[in-house]
């Protein structure tokens, strides 16, 4: 519909545009941001007078010690820090025809604004009763996977497919840091409230972000600050080696120790509410303790004691395995590694080191078990990582709506007899314990964003709900991931015709799935192509690599016997009844069979199919599904931005050829390698 | 045996160490160089002013007014430009106690005088009748895929090992061109004789060598001038868009005529006896003329018309196929496409244009048939590719010595009911003929180098016996190449412990058969990773690619089928007998069983082994064999150079590690596949 023909494309509002405003904006307001409001109490003050100039409406700055006079609002908000609210919490109620939002500080207003935004004229409909919200997780993080230096292999953004870093740009940290401001708005938005700005895999020139950079890292801070959000950074296990001159990096040596406490003051000094620390350690190639004869523990808590002075917390990665594994070898098991590392070490991290665990034991695949370390650590904290960026679903060339996902990890029952969920282990209902029996702040929730320097944020338009739904979850695991959906679309197309929701619900509500059926079957993993960084099929792509991840296919079967009777014992990590569960073959649900058994191809699946069936029919379903979203997105053309319809059917164009490619591989290798034909009779090759 | 602890290492002599001048240089020599000798006159004095003032010998250098005067000489070198010697040969003969060489130009005194020092004290043994040497190829060409900007996948020396290149740093060439000296001597040795100085896959930089650059590629013309050497370009088919800022590139169009033609008159008037172009055209990317709907012939008779006028020649290369195959497509057949594409256009090439054929239909494998293309274009001059870089064969980090190879390939009697050898083809015996029956120039062997600016020129040392034999071969294609193996031996270690040669004799004799033996079998011919540039084994690496390279193994069988009966119709291409021999399963040679077949795992070999037992026993004879070969070189330190001792070591390490990966990838993934025992018993997983 717009018709631009020179300049450079205007950033995309995402789910904040102008008219997402307009039932607040065309409203009288009064807010009254309190006497503690700083810059977050700003940023609400901001928003509304922007809405209510945009929109019609009025707004009254009650200050501090101004009554609000007689005059009558639609809509009410303000602090009171009396302690009967959650810091970050607020209640929101309608009574006598006034919308009314309470919020127990700065963070909680600001959530509470996005929430009747949210509502839109829902908020003003009614009377009703209070409601209160809270966020569950302490923090909700997302982790940066960006570089300074363009990587040679990994390029500017780790895993990042929506063009160049927010934050950097020609070696250094951007001077114009305005689409760092809009990204915080953003993030404001749907509560989350951390954010680690450089790559866990810290190269030279960001490692030093910790100490030459830290102006910089300020500026950073001071563009999220207003928007409740901390920042912190990744740093190097190595780093007093690399930065310091030290001789070594053990964590035992005091020479190390006083390092990491001064350089943890001069943090501090430069930004006083900094957040932390993200380590990646003794990973993939990242320094770390086992060089030194220690353990994580010794390595976690070495940081965790520089930043405590600082009221600073640790996020210390669980992803430890052996990257040089000899495919050879079927005893070693990737999905083990985690929960041998650090079950053992439960109770020794100190207490403001959290322990990041990603969901699952492998590495943020379409389908995996839900990683057994999240419920092994009751005397540590744990915070659980997602991944937003589509490493492995899709590069945000595919429509995969990761929300059902998220929803179906976080609320999993992994711990006490199915009693507790991801969720609440890492909000801390109930918190972990010190070995003393004293209550440990929970862990909280973290995962990887998905933005770069894209007209769109996301590369994929549509790929901004999945960075939506992520906030949304963090901070209410319980929410529905489908009306999370709608509650995007709402927000980004707002007033559009009612086809576009009608189909982009279409596409996006099981896309996860969808997705799940071209490529790797089962639970199994991987079968991606190493030489397109995840992206598109290769069966055998990592099956003699030694990164851990095979699935054993061979003339008779396929799968990874994980079972404590015949295989590597990985079930026996989880607590009943899951080990009993995945370990027996009858009870071991489909989507996660190959992931635990090594099976026949003529296995018969509870939904009745054999599994080369399976994987026949649902990759050929598949594509024909990814093929029908073409015509129906062309029949959008005009009812949406043209920019926006160009980019997905560009987009479109791709999955439809990514997934033919997945599907007639797949089908391909399977049928060549067990010679089973397709009961269906469709093409194979 | 040296010891040096600081500065950089000298260059390796390669297989002119002053050792090697000795039975030359200690002697009385007489040259007469002529009235015509020019620089290549000079380089011969030069090297017996150096060969003798090094190992006390007297030279007399004869002006051609001089006479001899009646003092007694030992060697007598001269050149006698009167018709009875080919201009590029000599002939030797001893009698008298006297050897004297007469050549027929300067080249050939140069040659001469490399042919006694190869000779060494059997060049002054009991006298013996004349013996004449002349190249067969008029042209011995070596193609540098040097890229003066570092690619970002390709690096700068595209498929080089062995270092940066000798022409090109910091993105120019370079100032200091003493190693361009030192190889040029090298290449005056064994009788090269034209040099291609960059990559066929001509980048934005390197195309600027034809205009911007040409003060450049005189100073290295310049260099290589005094050892016989001509110096070729690479350039672009683009070039008269690219360069020219023309508005199209078609061979038809005047303007791009008169692009090309004035372009070629500034070649040439900065360098006069510049040698020509190599262009890549329509292959892998490049441009070329079928964007303009015209043919090959049309291709290249653009540039030939406009180098005609100089004496240049164009050597086009025929690699030419769709390299974004559909691998669903099995009617397609890469190893079908230049023959399609260029046998149509025999007769039509201009006198000037020589059709540079790789030696196998596919790309440079271990094994591959012999192209048919070769025999295809009798009214073509044809010149044959070989690849002296080791790209499929070891990454100059494996020994494998290529002599054997090229030998067979040169003297395959591919012609004429197999009475006519590729090499009597590519030498013009008898040459090739317009439609008219004028007789043409014969086209020459070319080859693609394998030097860098490594300390040992090539990475592995050893690998310089490759440069070598290419260059004896391409002199003489019908040597023994185990001869040539022992003479290079002879040259690069003089006076050695007899261990040395004993031990390096019995590696590289027969490595290259070892090497076949642990990779991709019975010619079916890729199963490399294409993550790694062509190293190390990937059996699926190329199956599902668009690079039209497939095995297509399933549970029963493995094969390409190229027979006209039942498949891609390849072998309907070869000339009688061969069209017949590869068609009949019976008569196939079980080497390039699968080149041409599908067969079953359970297909007996004329060996008497089946084809599965075979892929067994083979890698895991051969990975036995290579580790022996570490052993053996260890108890020679102290016998040979500590450096090359070191440097030969480390390689043979990675070449056991590498080839037992090989082992057992090949063997694990064809147990799983065909599910069929080994009978040996040896480890599989």
């Amino acid at each position: 519909m717009t018709d631009r023909t020179t300049g450079p494309p205007p950033v995309h509002p995402a789910w904040l545009p102008d008219a997402a405003f307009a039932p607040v904006g065309s409203r009288r307001v009064l807010v009254a941001p309190g006497p503690d409001a700083g810059p977050v109490g700003e940023t609400v003050v901001a928003e509304l007078r922007r809405a209510t100039a945009a929109h019609g409406g009025a707004l009254t700055v009650l200050a501090p010690d101004d009554t609000a006079g007689d005059r009558h609002h639609d809509l009410v908000l303000g602090v009171v820090a009396d302690g009967t609210q959650h810091p970050e919490g607020f209640t929101r109620r309608r009574s006598g025809g006034v919308t009314t939002v309470v919020a127990g500080g700065a963070a909680g207003l600001l959530y509470g604004l996005h929430d009747v935004v949210r509502l839109g004229e829902r908020a003003f409909g009614d009377d009703h009763a209070p409601v209160v919200e809270a966020p569950v997780a302490p923090v909700r993080m997302l982790d940066h996977w960006d570089n300074i230096d363009v990587h040679p292999v990994m390029g500017q953004v780790e895993r990042g497919y929506a063009g160049g870093s927010i934050f950097y740009a020609d070696g250094r940290v951007r001077d114009d840091l305005s689409r760092v401001a809009d990204y915080a708005r953003l993030l404001g938005s749907i509560g989350v409230n951390a954010v680690a700005i450089n790559n866990v895999n810290v190269h030279a020139t960001e490692a030093r972000l910790l100490t030459d950079g830290l102006a910089d890292v300020a500026r950073v801070a001071d563009v999220f600050r207003p928007h409740g959000v901390r920042t912190y950074l990744s740093v190097s296990f190595g780093s007093p080696m690399r930065l310091g001159g030290l001789a070594t990096n053990d964590p035992l040596d005091p020479d190390v120790q006083a390092w990491w406490a001064a350089t943890a003051d001069r943090v501090w000094a430069a930004i006083p509410d900094f957040g932390g620390f993200v380590v990646k350690a003794d990973s993939e190639g990242q320094p770390g303790p086992f060089a030194y004869g220690r353990d994580h523990a010794d390595g976690a808590n070495l940081l965790a004691r520089a930043v405590a002075p600082h009221g600073g917390t640790v996020f210390w990665r669980a992803f430890v395995y052996n990257h040089e594994q000899d495919w050879r070898d079927r005893r070693t098991d990737r999905a083990r590694a985690a929960y041998d590392h650090f079950a053992p070490l439960d109770g020794r991290f100190d207490d403001n080191v959290v322990l990041q665990v990603k969901y699952g034991p492998l590495d943020f695949q379409v389908r995996e078990a839900v990683s057994p370390v999240i419920a092994a650590m009751p005397r540590t904290r744990v915070a659980v990582e997602l991944q937003v960026t589509q490493e492995y679903t899709g590069h945000q060339k595919h429509v995969c709506y990761l929300g059902p996902l998220w929803s179906d990890v976080l609320g999993f029952p992994l711990a006490e007899d199915a009693t507790r969920t991801v969720a609440e282990i890492a909000s801390g209902l109930p918190g972990p314990r010190t070995p003393e029996g004293a209550e440990l702040q929970a862990g909280g929730i973290t995962a990887v964003s998905n933005v770069g320097d894209d007209e769109f944020w996301t590369g994929h338009p549509l790929a901004q709900a999945n960075l939506y739904a992520y906030g949304r979850l963090a901070w209410d695991p319980s929410a529905d991931p489908v009306a999370l959906l709608d509650e995007w679309l709402d927000l980004t197309f707002p007033g559009a015709d009612p086809r576009v929701r009608e189909t982009l619900h279409a596409f996006m509500d099981g896309s996860w799935l969808t997705y799940e059926k071209y490529t790797a079957p089962l639970g199994v993993c991987f079968m991606v192509d190493p030489l397109r960084g995840h992206y598109g099929p290769n069966v055998d792509g990592y099956e003699y690599s030694k990164w851990g991840t095979y699935h054993f296919a061979d003339r008779d079967g396929i799968g990874v016997d994980r079972t404590v009777a015949t295989g590597t014992g990985f079930t026996g990590q989880y607590q009943a009844p899951w080990d009993a569960v995945y370990e027996d073959l009858a009870t071991c649900p489909d989507e996660l069979l190959l992931f635990f058994h090594h099976v026949p191809y003529q296995h018969v699946l509870k939904s009745g199919t054999t599994v080369i069936q399976h994987i026949y029919d649902t990759r050929a379903d598949a594509v024909d599904v990814v093929e029908s979203w073409v015509s129906r997105w062309e029949a959008l053309r005009g009812l949406v931005d043209d920019r926006l319809h160009a980019r997905v059917a560009e987009r479109l164009a791709e999955q439809v050829r990514s997934a033919t490619e997945w599907r007639d591989q797949v089908r391909t290798y399977f049928f060549r390698k067990s010679g089973v034909p397709d009961a269906s009779g469709r093409p194979i090759y």
